[in-house]
C-alpha cells in the first residue's frame, strides 16, 4: 500500500514526497485496541523489528552520546551568542531566549552537521546552518503553541512563549526568530573564523532556498493548516492526510536540516538527492514515534502534556493503525533511511547512522 | 536638536539612526493645537516648504506616473505568480493573495529597482528582491493588524486579513509569506530568463542579509514591540522613543528595500552606504507623512481609519510637535534625502529622485 501516490487533493502541492510503503498497514485501523493491555508486549516486539533493520552496524564503537552531547553544547553556545541577552527591546530578545534556550535534543541541528560532514566539509561549515534550522524549529513551535492554533500551556516541560510573555511578543519572537535564521546564515558574523562563507556563496544561497521553501506553503505553514482544519472535526482523518500533515509539520524541516548540510558540506547533487531520501524516511519516523509516545508515556516523561492527541480527537498512527502496525511501519522508514547511507563512507555516515537509530528509540 | 544621538536607552541596539535634525522642534509640542482650523493654511505652507527643497529638479521630464506604473504592473505580475491561486492548502494561499495583492502603491519595490538601475545594474536584476520586500512589508501588515496587536479591521479600504480568513490562517499566511521572501530571492527560477542569479552569488547573499536584518530584533518587529509598549499608556511619550518606533518600523524596510536594490545591480560600498542615507531619510519622511495624513484627511480618503491614532492616544508627530513643526521636519528630510543622489548620473538617479519627492507629497 502505496502512501502517498494516491493521495487526497491536496497531493497536487508541490511537495514531492519520497513514496514510502506500509505493506501491513491495509484494514488495519483498531482504535478500540486496548494501548494499556498491550504495551509492554508490543515495545518488546518494536525492539525486535528495529533490531531486526539494524543488521549490526559496523559501527559499533561510535560514541553517539558523546557527539551528541559536543554538537549540542555547541550549537546552545551558538543560539545564545545570536540572540543578546538585555539588549533592547528586552522583552522581545527576553522571549526570544526563552523559547530558543530552552533545551531539546538539538535533533535538527545535528542532523545538519553530520549531513555536511558525510557530504565531505568540516562540521563547521554548517554551525549557522544548524543554528538556523533550530531556531526556524523554534518559531514554528511558538506559533503553533498560540491560543488561536494549538493552545498548548507546556513546551519542554515549561510553560510556553506566549504564557510567559503574552501573545503579542510571541507572535513577534517568532517572526523574529525566522528571519534571524536567515540572517544568520546570511552573516560572515556567525561563521567561525577559520571559514570563509565568501568562498562559496552560491552553496549558501541554494542552503537558503531550501530551507526557506520548508517553512511555508510547502512546508510547516501548509502542515499546521491542514492539521487545524483536522482538529475537533467528527469525520474520520484518513492515512493519506496524516501523513501529508507529518510530511509538512515535522519531515519538511528534518529533510532541510539534512539536505541544508548536505549542500554547505560540498556534496554532490547525487548524494544530496540520496541524504534527501534518508531525511524524509527519518521525518515520518520522527513523528510516528512521537505518536506512539504520546500514547505510552507519561506527561512527566514527555515534558509535555501527554495523551493530548487521543484527548483532543487529533488523529494519530496508534489511533489509525494501532500501536502494533505503527511500530511495523517505524521499523520500515529506519530501514528504508538507513538503506541510503550505504553507498557513503562508513566512518563519516556513522553518525547519520545512528541519529536514525535513535529517532526510532527515543523515550521521549 | 540632533533626534538620535542623545536617545533613550534603546539607543544602545544594534540600530545605528542616520543623524537628522530638526532645528526648529525645541519646545514645540502643541498637542491642543486646533488641528481642523489650521488644515488649510498648513497645507499651503507645506506645499512651500517642499518647494523650497526642491531646487528645480533638471529632470522634469522623466514620466514619474508611468514610471510607477509600469514598476507596480511588473512587481504584481512577479506577486501574482509566486503564489499559485489555487493550490492547496487552499485558504492559506487564498489569504496570502488576499493580503498580497490588494493593491497598494509598491514604493518599496520600486526604491527597490531604481536603487539597482542607479547602482549600475539592469533592474530587472532586482525583481526578485523588489517582490520580497513587498512580501516583508505585507506579513508586517498581516501580524501588525491582528487582534492581540493593534486590531485593525480595515486596510487599504477593505477587511484585513484576520477579519477574513481568521486569526490562525492570518498568523500563518504572515509566517509562509515571510519565508516566501527569502525563497524567492534565493531562487533561480524568480529570476527574468536573461538573467543569471548564480553569476553574483554573493550579492543576493548579502542582499538576503540585509533584508533578514530589516524584520527582526534590528527592525520591523522591534518596531513593533515598542510601539506596543507605548499604545494606552498615559505617560507622555518623549519624541525620541517615537522616532525608534518609526526608524524601525518604517524605516527600516524602507532602507533594506533600496540597499538590497544597490547590492543586486553592483554599487559599491560608497554608493552604497550614500543610498542607505537617502533611505533612512525617507523611512522617517514616510512616516511623518503619515502622521500628517492620519489628522488632516478623511477615512475615505485614506482606505483606512483616519484619526485612528489620534482616538487611540498613539503618539505621532502632529501631537509632540504640531502639524506645522511636522511639516518643516518633512520638508528638512526631503532635502536631506535628495543631497545623498548629487554624486549619481542625474538620469539614473530620477526615479529615486522623483520617489523621495512623491513620499513627501503623497495624499494617502
Amino acid at each position: 500500500m502505496a502512501l502517498a501516490s494516491h493521495f487526497h487533493p491536496l497531493a497536487a502541492s508541490r511537495v514531492h514526497p519520497c513514496p514510502v510503503h506500509l505493506h501491513s498497514a491495509a484494514g488495519a485501523p483498531s482504535p478500540s485496541v486496548s494501548l494499556a493491555a498491550h504495551h509492554h508486549r508490543l515495545r518488546r516486539r518494536f525492539s525486535a523489528v528495529v533490531a531486526a533493520a539494524a543488521a549490526s552496524p559496523a559501527t559499533a564503537e561510535f560514541d553517539f552520546k558523546a557527539y551528541m552531547g559536543e554538537r549540542a553544547a555547541a550549537v546552545n553556545r551558538a543560539l545564545d551568542a545570536a540572540v543578546p541577552a538585555g539588549d533592547p527591546p528586552a522583552a522581545l530578545h527576553d522571549a526570544m531566549r526563552y523559547a530558543l534556550l530552552a533545551g531539546g535534543k538539538r535533533v535538527r541541528p545535528a542532523l545538519c552537521l553530520a549531513a555536511c560532514g558525510v557530504a565531505g566539509g568540516p562540521e563547521a561549515w554548517a554551525m549557522p546552518a544548524a543554528a538556523a534550522v533550530e531556531m526556524v524549529h523554534t518559531m514554528s513551535l511558538v506559533h503553533d503553541d498560540l491560543p488561536c492554533m494549538d493552545d498548548d500551556d507546556l513546551r519542554r516541560g515549561k510553560p510556553t512563549c506566549h504564557v510567559v510573555y503574552g501573545e503579542p511578543i510571541a507572535v513577534l519572537a517568532g517572526d523574529a526568530l525566522l528571519s534571524l535564521a536567515f540572517h544568520h546564515m546570511a552573516s560572515v558574523g556567525s561563521y567561525p573564523p577559520d571559514v570563509d562563507p565568501h568562498k562559496h556563496p552560491a552553496r549558501v544561497v541554494r542552503a537558503i532556498g531550501e530551507l526557506a521553501r520548508c517553512i511555508g506553503s510547502e512546508g510547516l505553514v501548509a502542515g499546521q493548516v491542514v492539521d487545524l482544519e483536522m482538529t475537533g472535526t467528527s469525520e474520520a482523518v484518513p492515512l493519506e492526510r496524516l501523513e501529508y500533515i507529518h510530511l509538512h509539520k515535522t519531515a519538511a524541516l528534518l529533510e532541510a536540516s539534512v539536505v541544508i548540510g548536505a549542500i554547505i558540506g560540498g556534496g554532490t547533487d547525487e548524494q544530496i538527492e540520496r541524504l534527501r531520501k534518508y531525511a524524509r524516511s527519518i521525518g515520518l519516523l520522527f513523528q510516528v514515534v512521537d505518536d506512539i509516545l504520546d500514547v505510552t508515556k507519561s506527561s512527566e516523561e514527555l515534558g509535555k502534556t501527554a495523551g493530548k492527541d487521543l484527548a483532543s480527537d487529533k488523529t494519530t498512527y496508534p489511533k489509525l493503525l494501532g500501536l502494533d502496525k505503527s511500530r511495523e511501519f517505524a521499523g520500515k522508514l529506519l530501514s528504508d533511511a538507513t538503506e541510503q547511507l550505504a553507498g557513503f563512507d562508513k566512518e563519516k555516515a556513522a553518525p547519520l547512522l545512528h541519529l536514525a537509530y535513535y529517532i526510532a528509540h527515543r523515550q521521549n
